[in-house]
């Protein structure tokens, strides 16, 4: 690719973290100093933020998926010139793919698999199953959705998709054979649904969205994966319904209450898959913002609308 | 689709499985009695098998991988007209996805995590790894690699793929990013190599392919998955860079000795995940054939060159 004239820098800290350097050069730009910047990527907190900015800069890049901090803070009315973008969106990608370890752990028949130590061949055959020709349902079609639905297309199995608007989900990766359907008809999705991923915004709205009567209409094989908030799962209905067999499992990254005290049925129950809200960890953040702030630099060497971008009336 | 002229016969049952309707009749051909019948589909055993076919029988297709029981029981030299394809490459998906399964599961830290009954969040962070940016070296580029490698590009591990001849692995879904290496030169890969897939199978020359040596070049976060044959990991080694921390993990659907007797090391190792061959089980069998009969008379409709063709004078 050939050098534009783009500067962009990189701040506070002197010393950037390389991958951030890496993912400017890689998207066009070359990193130099504030001063002389069309750009700055910043990784530090809103105190520490420029009081001036030269007027050169004309977008900033801020390291949070939730930037309330950096609006209270008054960063945006203090600097109403430069456009500024979130990180919205980057850290998805980590989420969908600890959905998907354990939406396959769990159809595959992992946790019992893994407590055997002997070889139970003919007793575990039957219920191995696979993702293939299975419909998943993934309620939430935002960050996390959107980056699971292509991870879901070579097993071969089939997505609906629920949003609000019941709008086609679209984006990179995501076939013309995504279904996609409103959420005030979820109902209607039950029947032809062999697993459920949970990926919402825990809303008044979606709070116990999956409750007893969601749970009794999905299949003794299905598995229920939640990756969003707890309060979206009616835990006490899930309990009863993992007791009962009438779902094959669930596979929790978070839960209601978190964090699950000792002692609560679902650490005991061999069909709940229980991980502590780690399915973004501290250590894959940094790489997941650098793919997103090359992305964004290559947006703007090319002239395109960046993701992300905030709404600094709204503050998000 | 319209429907062409083509009939296709399935048998011997006369109540042929559903699936396996749908499938001819999803590819534009229609199912009808043998007498009249362009194209056989045969569930049946060789000593079933028909013992003349109608001159209008084209193309057979058999329902195994291995047909070395048809060779012997003589079917193809009775039948000297029609081509034979077997089942190879059928049954990939399902141990592919397998793969992906066991890959994901150790990469997430998932046996600890499963083992846990209380909320170790702060704990586990550092243990949570991604395949994204990873590199995933897959020794065997058959039908299980080929199909393996798709599912990981979306999760954006970069793949090397390891064939004897070291050409250019393609197929539905590889993209040109894909580096094929060749076997003699395997050597070469482990410096850059964080996840190793084994999907080769079982000769004289892959005998203990990943021995002491080439487990001490991998990372201590690596994992290494076998779902091809036990010989092809020298199991004293494995156990060894297990116990010592050589590797992260190993995720084993098969083993050496096979089946893994009780109370051999492997079973207590807390980094070990034991499947015992059930990656594909006998119930994933028949959606997995009924997709190759799909495929099959889709290209025998449209005239294409047949997938799988069986050389009559080889047996295979």
């Amino acid at each position: 690719m050939q050098e534009s004239a783009i500067t962009v820098a990189i701040g506070p800290d002197p010393n950037a973290p390389r991958l951030l350097e890496k993912a400017v050069v890689g998207a066009g730009a070359r990193v130099g100093p504030l001063a002389d910047a069309d750009a700055l990527i910043w990784t530090g907190t809103p105190a520490d933020f420029p009081a001036e900015l030269p007027a050169s800069v004309r977008w900033v890049q801020l390291p949070a998926a939730g930037i309330e901090d950096f609006f209270d803070a008054g960063v945006f009315a203090a600097h109403p010139g430069p456009t500024f973008t979130s990180a919205a969106g980057a850290f998805a990608h980590s989420v969908a793919e600890h959905a998907l370890m354990l939406l396959l752990a769990g159809v595959r028949y992992l946790p019992e698999q893994l407590r055997a130590t002997s070889w139970r061949q003919r007793e575990f055959f039957p219920h191995v199953g696979s993702l293939r020709g299975k419909t998943v349902t993934i309620v939430g079609a935002g960050g996390i959705g959107r980056a699971l639905i292509p991870m879901l297309a070579p097993l071969g199995a089939h997505v609906i998709a629920v949003n609000r608007s019941g709008n086609r989900v679209t984006g990179p990766g995501i076939g013309a054979d995504v279904e996609t359907v409103p959420a005030d008809q979820l109902g209607r999705v039950w029947s032809h649904t062999d697993h459920v991923v949970v990926a919402a915004p825990a809303t008044a709205q979606t709070r116990h969205l999956i409750g007893a009567d969601e749970l009794a209409r999905l299949k003794p094989s299905s598995w229920v994966v939640n990756v969003a908030r707890g309060s979206l799962i009616d835990t006490d209905a899930l309990v009863d319904a993992l007791r009962r067999g009438l779902i094959g499992g669930a596979g929790l990254d978070v839960t209601d209450p978190e964090p699950l005290p000792d002692g609560h049925p679902l650490w005991d129950l061999p069909n709940a898959i229980i991980t502590p809200h780690d399915s973004n960890p501290p250590q894959l953040r940094l790489a997941a913002f650098a793919d997103h702030v090359g992305a964004n630099v290559a947006r703007f060497v090319a002239g395109e609308p960046l993701r992300a971008i905030v709404d600094p009336q709204r503050g998000y």
